[in-house]
C-alpha cells in the first residue's frame, strides 16, 4: 500500500436550517495523504455518527467547535494502519481517532489510541466499548447512583446509549423501563432486559409512565427531551435525579420549545445534570475493566445498525433523528480484515 | 403565671385558591392549656412566615404534610417558657419551635430547642441563625459549591434568605449580583454588599443579566422562578449550579406555568438541585459555628420587617408575596423581655 490513489470524505456543505438534508453535505475527493516522520496513515473502516454532530453543524454556541463550511467534518472512526513512519504504530495495528467522515486520514502515531482486534469486534470500540458505552456508564453511575430496588427510565431505550444503560440498571438490580419509536425496538429494549418498554408513538408518554412506573421514577436517563422530559420531571419521585444525556428530539427545532414547570424539581429535591462524555475521560479506565468484563461475560449486550460506504453517512446520520437505528448506528467505509475481509 | 386565660391561634379556614386572602385564616381563642408533668408552657413572642407554608395549605402533594382545614396552622417560632413541669427547662429560658401561629402553647420539654439569648437577639433563630440562614449556607456551600471569581446571581436578594446568600457569596471571594423588587431593596442589596442589583420591576431579567453578567452565571441561587428562571437559565456559563431554594412567583399559580427550554442544561453541563433546608439539619452544628461567628464579626448583616400582632399574621403572610418584607418578615406576638419589655 501506497499513499497514491484517492480518499473520500464528507464535508460541511451548509448549515442546516432545521432538520439536516442531504444538500447540506458534500462528497468529495482528495489526494490520499503522505505521512511523514512520525505519522502513519489509515484507512478508515468504520466511522460513527452520533446525534451530538447535529450542533456541531450548526454555529449556535455548543459543547464542541462548529464543525466549517467547506471543510471535512469530524468524529469517532476506527481504522487500520496501512504506512507507518512512527515508532508507536505498526502497519495493520488497529486505531481509534476522532477522524471520521473520511476514508484515510494521517496522524501522529502518538495521537491515535490503539485498539486490540483480539478482546473485541473493533467496531465496538465506537459502541459499546467507545464513547456510547462510556456514556451509558458515566451517566448512570456517576449522575444516577443507581441502588437496588429503584426504578430507571430511560428514553430511546433501543439506541446506542439507552439499550446499555438499561442493562447496567439491571446490574445495579433496579427496575428498567423504556420507551423506543417502534415495536421492534420496544422488543429489542425488552430483550436486553428491560423490565417494560413501551412505543411512544402509540400512547402518550405521561400515560405510558403511569401505568409503567406507578410508583414514580427514581433516575430518568435522558436522551430524548420534548415531551418525554415534559413527561417524566412531574413523576420523579423525592430525591430523584436525572442525567440529561441528550435531547434528540429537539437539536433540529428552528424555536424555542419550553420546558415542563419545574415546580417539582423544588418539591421533590430532584437533582437534574447535563453532561457531555468528553469531559470525563478520566473515568476511562474503571469503564474498560467493568464493561470489558461485562461484555465479555454477556451481561451487556450490544446491536449495530451498519450502512455501508462514505457516500451513505449522510443519510445515516439524518436516518438517527428518524429513528431508523437499531443500538449503535456506524457506516462501514471499507473491507473489514479483522473479520477475514480484504 | 397560671395556666389560665386565652390563647388566640390562626386556623386554616378554606384552601387557597391562587393567592391566599384574608377568609382563607381564621382568628381563633381557646383557654391557655395546662403542662402536665414533663412539659412545659411557653408564650410564643416571635413567629415566622415563609412562602414554603403557601404549599403546606393546600391539599397538592409537597414537601411538608398539608395543614388541615380548621385547625391551627404551625411553623417556627421562639418563646419564653412561663411554667414548667419539665427539669430540662425553667421558667424564663427561651425556646425555638415548630408551634408558630399561636400565642400559646404546651409541649414535652425535651422536644424544644433552647436557645440562648446572650448570643444573638432571640429573633434571630427565626432568621438569620436560624433555617432562613442554613437555607442560604446550605443552598450555597452545599449546592452552589463557590469558588474564587465566579459570579453569583440571586433572586430576591434583599429577602430573608437572598441577602444572606450575597452575603456568604462575597465571603467565598464571588462576585455577587442581586435582583430585588423596588428601589429601596436595591438599595438594601447594595449596602449588605451585593456588587450590583436590579429592579427586574423596572428591566427585564434577561436584559438585566446581560448588563449585569455580560460573561454569565456560575451559580444560581433561585428564590422566584418564573421569569427569573426563564431568564438565568440560557445564561449560565458551563459547569454552572442551579441551588433551587425557592419558586415564590409561582406558588399562588393556578396553571402550570411551562418552564425554559433545557438545551442549554445540556450543552452547558450544569446541575439544577432543588432542595428544603428540612432534610438537611444535619448541617446544623457546622453552620450554628460559622454563622454565628460571621454575625459576631459583622461579615453577615441581616434586617427583620416585624409586624406586630398575630390577628395580623395572615396579612405579614400575605405581603411576603407582594415583596412587602425586607429582609426577615416575623410577627411579634407580644412583649419580649430580653429587650426589657414587659
Amino acid at each position: 500500500m501506497t499513499s497514491n490513489g484517492v480518499s473520500r470524505e464528507i464535508r460541511l456543505a451548509a448549515r442546516p436550517v432545521g432538520a439536516p438534508k442531504e444538500t447540506d453535505f458534500e462528497l468529495a475527493e482528495c489526494p490520499i495523504p503522505s505521512p511523514v516522520e512520525g505519522e502513519v496513515l489509515v484507512r478508515n473502516v468504520y466511522m460513527s455518527v452520533d446525534p451530538y454532530m447535529r450542533a456541531r453543524m450548526s454555529e449556535v454556541k455548543s459543547y464542541a467547535p462548529s464543525f466549517r463550511v467547506g471543510e471535512a467534518m469530524t468524529g469517532g472512526a476506527v481504522g487500520q494502519v496501512v504506512e507507518s513512519n512512527s515508532p508507536l504504530l505498526e502497519r495493520g495495528d488497529w486505531v481509534n481517532s476522532l477522524f471520521g467522515w473520511r476514508e484515510y486520514y494521517v496522524a501522529d502515531g502518538s495521537s491515535l489510541m490503539k485498539i486490540d482486534p483480539e478482546l473485541a469486534p473493533v467496531s465496538t470500540a465506537l459502541g459499546v466499548l467507545g464513547l456510547t458505552g462510556l456514556t451509558a456508564y458515566f451517566g448512570l453511575f456517576e449522575i444516577g447512583q443507581p441502588k437496588g430496588g429503584e426504578t430507571v427510565f430511560v428514553s430511546a431505550a433501543s439506541g446506542a446509549v439507552g439499550s446499555v444503560v438499561g442493562q447496567l440498571a439491571k446490574i445495579s438490580n433496579c427496575r428498567a423501563v423504556g420507551s423506543a419509536g417502534s415495536k421492534e425496538k420496544v422488543r429489542y429494549a425488552l430483550e436486553v432486559g428491560f423490565d417494560e418498554a413501551f412505543n411512544y408513538k402509540e400512547v402518550a408518554v405521561a400515560d405510558a409512565l403511569d401505568r409503567t412506573c406507578p410508583n414514580g421514577i427514581d433516575i430518568y436517563f435522558e436522551n430524548v427531551g420534548g415531551d418525554h422530559f415534559d413527561a417524566a420531571l412531574p413523576r420523579m419521585r423525592t430525591f430523584g435525579r436525572i442525567a440529561l444525556c441528550g435531547l434528540i428530539s429537539q437539536y433540529n427545532d428552528r424555536e424555542l420549545r419550553p420546558g415542563p414547570n419545574i415546580v417539582p424539581a423544588l418539591v421533590n429535591r430532584l437533582t437534574i445534570r447535563g453532561f457531555i462524555i468528553s469531559d470525563h475521560f478520566d473515568r476511562i479506565p474503571d469503564f474498560l475493566r467493568d464493561m470489558g468484563q461485562w461484555v465479555r461475560e454477556g451481561k451487556v449486550r450490544y446491536t449495530e445498525t451498519v450502512v455501508d460506504g462514505i457516500e451513505n453517512a449522510p443519510k445515516a446520520f439524518m436516518d438517527l433523528f428518524e429513528g431508523e437505528n437499531l443500538g449503535k448506528m456506524l457506516v462501514k467505509l471499507g473491507p473489514d480484515p479483522s473479520r477475514g475481509e480484504s
